[in-house]
């Protein structure tokens, strides 16, 4: 693991996920911005202390050099350091699952999809949201016609935890988030309006052709937006909204996404996300609950215990992981990846920064309409 | 009554509406737009024959005859007679009582409202949702500064009996509304468009001063538009969003209103009438219920029954029609309308077709952003 | 009107739903116990002078003396008043449209029972919630089939109102209610015991044949129970359960009901009464909406506006009204009442008392399973 | 690990429970009722086939034999065995982690709490619902008073799973538990009422003094109750009703528990887990979230994940594993269990078998009051 010391709040995510389906070892890391306090996080972790590393480049040779050098490495550091470190990696061979979003610009986005695909390892992008059995229910009711043909998609992510400037106030993870040298050239549109983003490419399978936005910052004084305002238009005709925000007051993690088609809509939000409400045209609602009766294999297959039983985003989170394990096995074993495994990679990281810089470009043209350039 | 013969929708909601609280008896009419279905339509209703009209300019003028005429008269026609139908009937000092939106064009709208302004009598339009008592909570409590400095309004009505080309099946209801020459340049986002529009400045008190819109016919062949993205700003620094679609498959009558401020924000949708969410910042959600526990005299005042006894659509449409019960006694008493009565008057009326203008102007230009003209 | 003077609650209720479809006109009255009260209460009500009445006896005698006496009479007296108000106007051959319970004891209900035997004139009992179109839809679907053989039937109606000792604070709607001498032996089991009693009975189509009740008084110096807990066995096999509480506190007017059988369930909550849940057994659970898609004859029948306007307490109990209003339409025709009409009539009115006289019973021999001698 | 091989469900639930926060390491087992089947569960789960046992009186004498041998064991067995396993293990100073009842029957569980007190090691009885941190929070709030004195309590635990008679068709989960001689006297009231029963005591911190009970069985041939209808009492005057189904057809894993006070009143949902609704008298209902706003240590201690981000059924089950950890790792260096950290024990679980025992006397008995012999 990179990143994920003391103060981070992802890097805990990302070793229960990966430890909850047993498929994954933390056995070295490089957990922090300096050695001392990176010892100090190894050290908690129960890591060996000959494999806590100073940075990530030292780590990526070291484990290389090992016979039981680690397979695969988690970057869960600011966007920004993502690039730099995914190259020590990829090039070595080390399998990298990444958080999101892939960098923090599009034309590292682009360079890093490059040494991907000249590197023989797996990159895996960790769009939590994505892994959810439900929003794969979705995915698989989509493409299976359920819906008709797609016209609307509405999209929404509500957040309040940056509702005031608690980045001067010593919050970490609100620090970076709304430092452009970190982040990249967005805000609340890169930090969690990319999820939401990719929760509708992947739903509806389709990928906004132009969009007009009008982001904005409501804190004064913050440098990058709190809030964003969108519309999309997509090729197939289908038309959406997406409105991410992180300064709605009283909204947790309010991801929610609508699809509707010619015949019936559909309804999933994270805060309830064993619930996927299927809307029929001309017919009563029905509530698919996370491998209850009435939904398919894509759901089941990620789900761990029987209905009525929450699982919730750790578990969702874990479903990457353990996608990623089925990939790594079948790549050791030499073999393609099975058909039913799903997890995003580095298109989709493109992507999401092709997104990012649309928002960014459009807003900054007063709201005109910008084709996305994928 | 003008229109609201027998197929009409809206014309027994007045009727109901106007009864609930025994303050106004229908005793004269002209239902229908042949003088035969005005009469049965009459019969049906227990109207004196001698009172049931062929046209509205007889009606106007009988009854304006009678020592006994009526003193308010409700217009429930199609979008385009109501301006011609209202200009008999303020000539003569009767008030009116007219379904949104005000006309069919933003020309008549301003027409209209100078004829109001030139008679003694009351124009009262009945923009339904701005009745319930937890609208007029809301509304309360953003006047009071519960939420702070308002900064986000995310608006949407979603239903989807238009998802077919119903109007080409007989669907009288259907016809005119996606008709121009009825209805006016806008579909979606004139029939129901300006109900979320209303409530949403009603709520929070404000007026959008620019705002892009993307309309769009997803019927082929429909002639105007059945769904409508826009993104609004306001001089206050607000910013929103507001959906309208008729094409959402599975939605029955969704209007949803979301307002937030530096300090909290509000939930209110119409399906579940009775209740408001209030979301203080940092402090668990609050569920207001109609007359319950911390509601304020707004809302009490329009409240029939205790909470957990449901009112709904028709109380809301009652409570228009006591608001203007309260505006013609006293206008007949010489007095001025006690401060706490509310009703959409002309104003409100020319706004919404305002909006609506705007909303066509803008998505002919493509999304540009464009003012408001109010 | 016998009862809802001034202070009075549910006496508005009766004549906003009298009012509501346009059926009945209120013309006369015996508002208050003194003929002083009455009369400011005709006063407010636009009652001629002459028709308001000092009491029941003189009103029935007065109103069947005139041409235009009234037909029906509704009393919304207290429970004691019952039978004596309705034996002069059944003796009369006026309709009677009384409030529930029917009386205060088994013994006066069993008279009651008797007495409109032997009239001519109809006896309807308004057991609010049997009128919600929801309500019809549960029991068409158990009548239909669609459930199975019934097996459970679990009730509550929890309210709050009377948490603390709001009666000794001159609430006059709490002081007769936990009054012996006014209400009977039961307390919260009589006031709304009998609702959620009515409303099981009404939806099964079945009667309990015994039961164990443990009835309690939470609020010391109370002298009727305001919290019951009840379990039911049925002659078909089925069982289940009722709690009544009048000191559940948060709860405002929750009135549940969910039966299950072997195919399926239902659950239908009060304070959200457009939406009934069907449960089938192994499928997606179904939102039923009022008059919406997959609703029946019986829901669309007692419905007014479209799916997604609500409708509520006011309208239901309007239902029960114009039912009302179509079995005096037909017995003033010398016809029978048509199939598809249903109202609570003495038989009901039997039941709910034996009820409470059973609950009583049990109660006082310590949960000893009593039978219900209907 | 004893249980838990191929075809069980609770068993990997433990196992993913135990390794969710990293406390626990499965290095030893005896999976199945055949030595080969343990061992080919043995070898799915990654343990050494030398530490893999044929039965658990063999792991047991095993394990203490070894240096490295396990300092606790997860019982996951049908309840008829968990007395012999839990003596086997007891005696030699391991642990215990038993699935819930503790036993099949009274005796045994009273035998089972004697070992516990006689031996030096802990015993952890998991019931599940207890980890939950809004559960936590609510025993936090009971136990301060901000309900006032209680006065109600209403559990339901409702499922369908058993509605048909699956135990026929092979299901393994089903047969044993519809079983006398494996599950005891009890079947929903001892699988499933016990857990509801347990959740209510935890919360309320009283235990029932008496108890009415009404067991039944609905599937033909079934041999246990497969409904129970239960009233309580308490010695502080509270009442309570506990219903608990496994024939409640379309219901999940319902369990609810309402606990009211004379102040107010708490709603948990555990299918909705996340969220407490608090309904404090005469104020509106505030809702709760899991280390949201307004909740206190005792669920923040048990979140790993903001609010909003929603925990679940595995997330509460490690956190009877992280508290156990705790406990033993106290143990081992000879120091109390911290104050905040909360297990059931033999007394909870005597408790149960009480509380099953007395429903089944009752039962028998015709629904007579009988007392809790605790």
């Amino acid at each position: 693991m990179v990143g994920g010391g003391r103060d981070a709040f992802i890097g805990a995510v990302h070793r229960i996920a990966a430890r909850l389906d047993d498929r994954f070892e933390l056995v070295s890391g490089c957990f922090s911005s300096t050695a001392e306090k990176s010892r100090a996080s190894g050290a908690d972790l129960g890591v060996d202390a000959d494999r806590v590393y100073a940075d990530f480049a030292e780590m990526a040779g070291g484990e290389a050099a090992r016979d039981d050098g680690v397979e695969a490495v988690a970057l869960v550091t600011p966007n920004h350091l993502h690039l730099p470190a995914a190259r020590e990696f990829l090039a070595r061979g080390i399998h990298v699952l990444c958080d999101k979003p892939m960098t923090a610009t599009l034309e590292e986005a682009r360079t890093l999809a490059g040494l991907a695909a000249a590197s023989d390892a797996l990159f895996v992008l960790t769009y939590t949201y994505a892994g959810y059995p439900m929003v794969r229910q979705a995915r698989e009711m989509v493409a299976a016609g359920d819906l008709g043909a797609l016209q609307l998609v509405q999209a929404e992510y509500a957040q309040d935890w940056l509702t005031e400037p608690v980045e001067r106030d010593g919050a970490k993870q609100a620090a970076w988030r709304v430092d452009p040298e970190r982040s990249g050239a967005g805000g609340c549109i890169s930090d969690i309006g990319t999820h939401a983003f990719n929760l509708l490419c992947a739903v509806t399978g389709e990928t906004p052709s132009a969009l007009s936005a009008d982001l904005h910052t409501f804190v004064p004084g913050r440098r990058l937006d709190d809030n964003a305002h969108v519309m999309l238009r997509f090729d197939s005709g289908m038309r959406g909204m997406l409105w991410a925000s992180q300064v709605a007051a009283g909204c947790e993690n309010g991801l929610r996404l609508r699809v509707f088609g010619a015949k019936g809509g559909l309804d999933w939000f994270q805060e309830d996300p064993n619930i996927l409400w299927h809307m029929p045209h001309d017919a009563p609602r029905r509530r698919l609950t996370r491998a209850g009766a009435g939904t398919g294999a894509a759901a089941r297959r990620l789900s761990r215990v029987p209905p009525g039983h929450p699982e919730g985003y750790l578990e969702a989170f874990a479903n990457l992981y353990s996608e990623a394990a089925v990939a790594i096995e079948a790549h050791r074993a030499g073999q393609p990846v099975p058909a039913e495994v799903n997890f995003a990679g580095t298109a989709d990281g493109v992507s999401g920064l092709v997104f990012v810089d649309a928002c960014v470009r459009s807003s900054r043209r007063n709201g005109d309409w910008v084709t996305l350039d994928v």
